[in-house]
């Protein structure tokens, strides 16, 4: 992984196509705006094929899905699938509620995702993983989260990013861990929506290293919202929110390298 | 009413489902958040009853909704009957559009709401009231609008929050009157959308006594807005957005009694 | 043009129908109500009638199209025509992805719009101007664009609004061009969005004029972005989107004759 990719994606800004949670959609284009990034969302099946030939990497998000959507899932996911951009999956609430864990794995059966950005609830859910039994805010440690990402990595074949307090990073083998963050992304809501949407942008300047570009993504977001954060002398979910679009578009690859804590 | 309420909500963090206006509803997720709840929005009917099951407590806003839309709210409503989780109905427009008036009466046919929260206009319309006549805007004292409360919740055997200036929150019988707040309410759009959803949370911690837990919203809210606009030296609907996210995380309810005007 | 018109905007408080981007829905929901507009918006085809008639004026924005969207905007659009409200288009995305350009060209057979908003690409694949092969970011001088704008605007018989750093409002014979703005804009997802509805905005107020009712609008938002960049010390987009938030609801026009360059 090397920040410098941060200043290749600026420079190219690529389109990312999102099908995007409704919840989260705006924040979502804005912070890929502001990064240097070019958003374009789409509700429309029949502009699956022309969407994903503009773009440079496609994002599907259950977060707000329906039949409808998920049809259109199919079409943006194959046809990147077939024009080799880079498909990653967020699947929303898979841990919580079956009819979306079925979703997600009808989805999977016709499309390859390239990356998984879940939670551990997501990521376990999506690995068949004992995990729920734990709960889901309290784990027993690194240690298995690490093994449940490599697990789903390997039944996917793919770069799993299984966010949390720490990122971890996998594609079934090696392992990235970012330890940067702040517990205000916990408090405002679609941080892991634009996560996912940012891991696009990086997988499409960097289609040939997934794994770096996830890692890369994880650090660049992790570190904005940590540097962010540090000016805050209280929990302040939209002065954050606001905060982390400035700096989003304002921070540079050797501010993040100062601040970085990677394995 | 008692805004101890807030300290419990703050610790059980509810899940609160909302079908929601397209328009606001990242503001309503991040409100619901800030506070202390935890939002979970949904478009597709077949998941109806497992986000019920998961939820503590559901609202249907009518902000944007479309026959779908209209078909899972009589899907998620009847599985939140069944259930016994409140059900809180918004019905925004009803009093300017004859489509969702009637959309609005069809869907009270087969779901029970356990509280309806809306404008002036728009309780007079469920009521049947004859308010259009004086005007939305320009009704003739807050004695009419208790009456027109009361009629509403008579009528459909709930509570009732009409709000406004002051909020009035009654089941029929029982009325309570929140007199803080602030105009920058009418100035950012979704004000009304939020308190629904908010109300919808406290009735998630307190099912048994709906009339206090949609009481305490109003004040939680109004409260907070009052706080927030007293900071403020011009009338920044921006600014002001960004804050109120802010203080319904950090607001105390001390601070809150301190400047609560209700009877 | 006259920035008086904002005056009597802000006195009539006219309700603008929004068929939205879902992208940047609540942006331009608050934008218009700051401003002194009454927003409303809508996703069924059945209450297309009962919308327009509460309506001043309708905006029709293509950035999340689907195919049932398309059929509310050809009711909402037919409805607006028969009842002589303005219609404006906001064709986003027209000039680069084929789908949309015949779907905006399908829409415009039976609905007529008024005004026609969007950035050069867009204004150039509806002329069937030759300008894709130079680039939509590179294009030759503002010489080809005011006659592209004008072959827009008398191929639909409506008034066309071409925004860029320069906005070129034209009726296909008179041009009125807006040197104000910022590029804090392009930082911003969802500026040409609200441009479009602060357009319709005007247009409800000033239906008689639609020349003087764009270029009063395109003044008014390029002019009020422009105090916000001037307060800020760098480019922030997060920041500066909440500002204009902000500014829009104090903006007078006063401050906005002070620097308007118009000609």
């Amino acid at each position: 992984m090397t920040l410098d990719l941060l200043t290749t994606l600026r420079q190219q800004n690529p389109i990312v196509l999102t099908l995007a949670n409704d919840v989260t959609v705006q924040d979502v284009a804005n912070g890929l705006n502001a990064l240097g990034a070019s958003p374009i969302m789409s509700a429309e099946v029949d502009e699956a094929e022309a969407m994903v030939t503009i773009a440079g990497a496609v994002c599907l998000n259950l977060g707000t899905l329906t039949k409808l959507q998920l049809a259109q899932m199919r079409a943006v996911g194959a046809a990147a699938n077939r024009q080799h951009k880079p498909v990653i999956l967020d699947p929303v609430a898979v841990g919580a509620v079956p009819y979306r864990l079925q979703a997600a794995q009808t989805l999977l059966r016709t499309v390859h995702a390239d990356v998984i950005r879940g939670n551990a609830g997501e990521i376990a859910a999506l690995a068949a993983w004992n995990w729920q039994a734990k709960g889901i805010d309290a784990g027993t440690g690194s240690g298995d989260l690490v093994a449940m990402a490599q697990a789903c990595a390997q039944k996917y074949h793919c770069v799993v990013v299984l966010s949390g307090a720490t990122d971890i990073v996998t594609d079934g083998q090696q392992v990235v861990r970012v330890h940067n963050g702040t517990e205000l992304f916990q408090l405002h809501v679609g941080s892991g929506d634009l996560l996912s949407s940012l891991v696009a942008a990086f997988a499409a300047v960097q289609p040939q290293n997934l794994l770096a570009a996830a890692a890369t993504a994880a650090t660049v977001l992790a570190g904005t919202g940590e540097l962010v954060a540090a000016q805050l002398t209280a929990s302040r979910p939209g002065t954050f929110a606001m905060l982390l679009i400035d700096k989003l578009h304002l921070v540079t690859p050797a501010e993040l390298s100062k601040i970085a804590v990677v394995d």
